[in-house]
């Protein structure tokens, strides 16, 4: 079993009892700890880690308040099993079939916002935009009644001036595409990455601070390769894991 | 300008200066601040949190010692630009060409330790193993001189009885692979997730206590769909992006 330096923590920023959250979450994550088995004791846990039986019932309250462990009455906590929603990423990605496809209700966007503005000078350049204007949509999206992401969405303004209206009223981007009359677009290109989540988005997602965010930067074109769509999504780490699609080897 | 409520810090197991770092490195990530951009002063983020100026410099100090600022005597501090590592993911996934595609030295993986184990049914499952023996490789990756990642290898040791003494002569799975004979494999499926690192991780990856992985679980498999290698690969995320290869349209 590995042991931390606990006396580091006024250097850390985080509490002993997050330490020892985030070790256990870990545990968990590794399926070192699977769905079904006891989590150690608060006496297990304060003698492991040299702390007070408090802060070890902090920690595990911790995990208890996200899901991750279950206290019965009598017969200890056990860790429950939540099953991560598969987000697909390949070829045609589109968020609202695959997040779907785990028999809850399809995921849907909504529009928060939408603005007409320059584009930064990156997203300019990739949506192939001289005249830099852009429009820019905030959407949060949702599936089974939870908030799994945030995303902002930039479209050439004089190439789909009507998209922020189509998806408001579909709430799907596929959708508010073909009514703006584009049939078919594909994914060209995505980068992932992960950081903490700001304190705008652990709003929007109802995440602690210090929650994690998946983060996808993803350019979406025609057939032909004209760019359509650049989309920076942040997916809630504990909700959502990202399936990537690979092209078969014939 | 996001606020957050510091007032809930006692609730969260993070210190008033943590979450202002993670905010304002949120905000590096976000491109809201900009490579060569001034960070606010001391002064500024003491009035926008409503913290003392003490906490403040904590905050900034901590973004120092990441390499994310840069603070030069009488002209304040600035966001430094640390191009993030991009490793490909995709067909023919090689972590050591892909690592090293950004001019510094190409990675290595280093053999830390490996075991022949019964392997967890699920890895046995997938992996096609009747028998359930497999060697099990716990890895380090470096480029550069950086660890970027630490991986846990399994293969099937009736079909691979010699992959882990290959590996650690070549530094390479590819070369391993090559060295028992194997000419092609091809990645046949990839999920992407993040964590918090744990304390084994943090260390062998030097991050501090809190630090982000991005964690792929990935199957490798001969052309024919074979299977050949179970990996689990966490990577250190304020260092790596990863990049999705797209088949093209046509």
């Amino acid at each position: 079993m590995t042991e931390f330096e606990l006396g580091s923590r006024s250097n850390s920023g985080y509490s002993a009892w997050r330490l020892i959250t985030e070790e256990l979450r870990g545990e968990i994550a590794e399926n070192r700890l699977r769905a079904g088995d006891h989590l150690p004791t608060e006496n297990m846990l304060a003698e492991r880690y040299s702390v007070n039986r408090h802060t070890a019932r902090q920690a595990i309250a911790a995990l208890v308040e996200d899901g991750l462990v279950e206290s019965q009455r009598g017969s200890g906590t056990f860790v429950t099993s939540e099953p991560a929603r598969l987000h697909q990423i390949g070829l045609r990605t589109r968020l609202t079939r695959s997040l779907g496809d785990d028999g809850s209700a399809s995921a849907s966007s909504r529009v928060l916002s939408s603005t007409i503005e320059e584009a930064p000078e990156d997203i300019a350049r990739r949506l192939g935009l001289p005249h830099r204007k852009a429009i820019r949509v905030e959407t949060t999206r949702s599936t089974g009644g939870l908030h799994i992401a945030v995303g902002t969405h930039w479209f050439d303004v004089e190439r789909l001036p009507d998209i922020a209206t189509a998806l408001r009223r579909t709430g799907s981007v596929t959708a508010a595409l073909r009514a703006c009359g584009i049939e078919d677009y594909v994914r060209t290109s995505t980068v992932v990455g992960a950081r903490h989540a700001t304190a705008s988005e652990a709003e929007l997602l109802s995440l602690r601070p210090g929650a994690i965010v998946l983060v996808t930067e993803a350019l979406d074109g025609l057939p032909d390769g004209t760019p359509l769509q650049h989309l920076v999504t942040r997916f809630a780490a504990q909700h959502v894991r990202l399936d990537i699609e690979h092209p078969s080897a014939d």
